[in-house]
């Protein structure tokens, strides 16, 4: 079939608007007709690397509607609202099977060469190859996608906020609630607030914790934070993070801190202000050629943990409906974090305003399709 | 009553064996004729403390009999044979009714007073005050000990065997079972082959792991890992442990690593020889001014889990009987650990034996007090 997508021609290059083909899915593969889209901080990224093989089409924070299966496909059939995942796993590997399925390694191969599972391409131009990206390749009208990246939402989903959900709304929701596993009546410190971190606090607030107190440099984002859920607020550029979480937690420190910076420096502060027995879950990329450091003195005696969890633990199975459900209860937020809807024609805007302070620490903009 | 004891009368001094006076117990409290008490490095750390409050009775490892037990005592009577647990708890504050009995703090003010948990003494001599130690002062013919230090065993359990528990034991066994939670089937290392080193290979057998593999510098120490369960074994000064590690599990690392070592090298060996999702366990206690060191690159990623441990989160009314009960049927070996068996009057030759590497880092000299 032919579609519109948003191509990238090039590192760095404005995305081309063009007509594209996309094949029929195969076996265990599904096509979605996007409905829309998210503009994520890691596909500015990925136009910026180097290392991402193009031509392709970015996009992997994506909602929409199944217009047909291929062979063997079960999950799924034409018509069901879905959202994406770009962790598609195998579900027989030593991590699926124990419940990790998050590690599983099956789809970081293909997703680094820019094909789909079975390593070839369903995407092309005049006959040359365009390489999908992260498996979904949401910048476009359709998409054929892996089944196991294709979860069935309830028919009353609104699409333009189901499209947040498979990233940093499950990152940061399974960070508190699967990672940190946040217990009803806790405190809880959430280190950088953006689009991750106000998902952790909402996380934080349905597993029923007492006090949520959001950390960072920015007065606006901690603003924001309150709206999420946050308790408490702590600038952490005019404040000792350490001492004011001791203060607001009778001196003991929280019981579960949360770090979405990708800065070392907070997950110090994390640690220090995380009481005796408490975790620390890190979240945030940090620069590879940085260290963790964390004081050895009476390490084991306070028994803490410091995790890393990647995509919030998320099994999306069972974390997307489940989102969906708390969205469509009044219980989580996502109205606010669609910030702006775009059509594809407009996509470089959304690039472009990343560059806004406010748009790339939190809210999203939703790249929406109108319906065929 | 009048009874002998080993008197720690100075910093560093010997001890001297002295006629003390040992008051009867008050409420919540056990009057315990020693059996039989292991002499651990600890004691000889304390000893040399400049801070260890003296004249005081040192020992913290012990099991005997119980001889009368003061008011409001329902948990023991006398006749029991008991093994003593110096890391007595509430009960009631946040971290024991969540299971963390072991991170309880009741017991830490008093222990550093050189008092039991009332902030009074039952020793003295001539009048004069003598200090408790670890609430237990087991280098004596008798102690008085809090009830919650106190875990009745089968009649059947042999003294000397049963005064190892409630310490290096329990520890070692607790970080394999507990901390780190070993699964049937899986791969784990262990750092530093002492007293603890031993009894977390024991540990992580029982709990069914498939590889143990021992990570030490001295050759006779991991020829005695393999007496403990170890399957296999890295002299970590000749060869490159993480290399080694992933050698042995199939190129993914090990899925728990135990690190008793207190020694932040090896907890980052420890850390980079263990698998995506793993877990490792520190329980060596660290010089105070040294820090632990991780690689921060795709931290989150891995979704590695690093935990301090005290006491091998040791529930002693659950762990005590369940080693003792494991020793009985053979499955637990405790009878390696009695390297010797001396009188009180010996003891500073226990003292003086620290300075035999093989007895320093896994076995116990063993005090017996002949049976009144």
């Amino acid at each position: 079939m032919k579609m519109k997508a948003a191509v990238m021609t090039g590192v760095g290059q404005p995305l081309a608007i063009q007509e594209v083909t996309l094949d029929a899915p195969k076996a265990n593969e599904v096509l979605v007709r996007v409905a829309a889209t998210g503009v994520c901080h890691s596909d500015l990224n990925a136009l910026d690397d180097e290392t991402t093989p193009f031509p392709t089409i970015l996009g992997h924070e994506g909602a929409g509607v199944v217009e047909a299966v291929g062979p063997n496909v079960t999950k799924v059939k034409p018509g069901d609202k879905v959202a994406l995942s770009w962790v598609p796993y195998c579900g027989t590997c030593e991590f699926c099977v124990t419940g990790a399925v998050h590690l599983c390694e099956s789809a970081f191969g293909p997703m680094f060469e820019g094909t789909l599972l079975d390593g070839t391409t369903r995407l092309s131009k005049d006959g040359e190859k365009i390489y999908h990206n992260s498996l979904l390749s949401t910048f476009a009208e359709y998409t054929v996608v892996p089944e196991m990246s294709c979860v069935k939402l309830p028919d009353e989903m609104p699409l333009a906020q189901a499209s947040l959900i498979g990233c940093g709304v499950a990152t940061g929701y399974g960070a508190a609630v699967h990672a940190a596993g946040v217990t009803p009546g806790s405190t809880v410190a959430v280190f950088g607030i953006g689009g991750v971190g106000v998902n952790a606090i909402q996380g934080a607030r349905i597993a029923g914790a007492s006090k949520i107190i959001a950390c960072d440099m920015k007065p606006a984002n901690l603003e924001i934070a309150k709206k999420f859920g946050a308790t408490h607020t702590i600038n952490v550029g005019e404040e000792n993070a350490e001492e004011r979480l001791k203060e607001l937690t009778d001196g003991f420190g929280v019981h579960f801190a949360i770090d979405c910076t990708g800065n070392t420096n907070a997950t110090q502060s994390a640690w220090k202000g995380t009481r005796k027995g408490g975790t620390v879950v890190v979240i945030g990329a940090f620069h590879p050629a940085k260290e963790i450091t964390l004081p050895a003195g009476g390490f084991h005696r306070v028994g803490k943990v410091l995790k890393g969890s990647f995509y919030g633990n998320t099994q999306p199975f069972r974390d997307f409906p489940a989102i969906a459900k708390l969205y469509l209860d009044g219980k989580f937020n996502l109205d606010d974090l669609v910030l702006g809807r775009i059509q594809l024609d407009e996509i470089n805007k959304a690039f472009d305003s990343f560059h806004d302070a406010c748009c790339i620490n939190v809210g999203r903009t939703v790249i929406e399709f109108p319906e065929k």
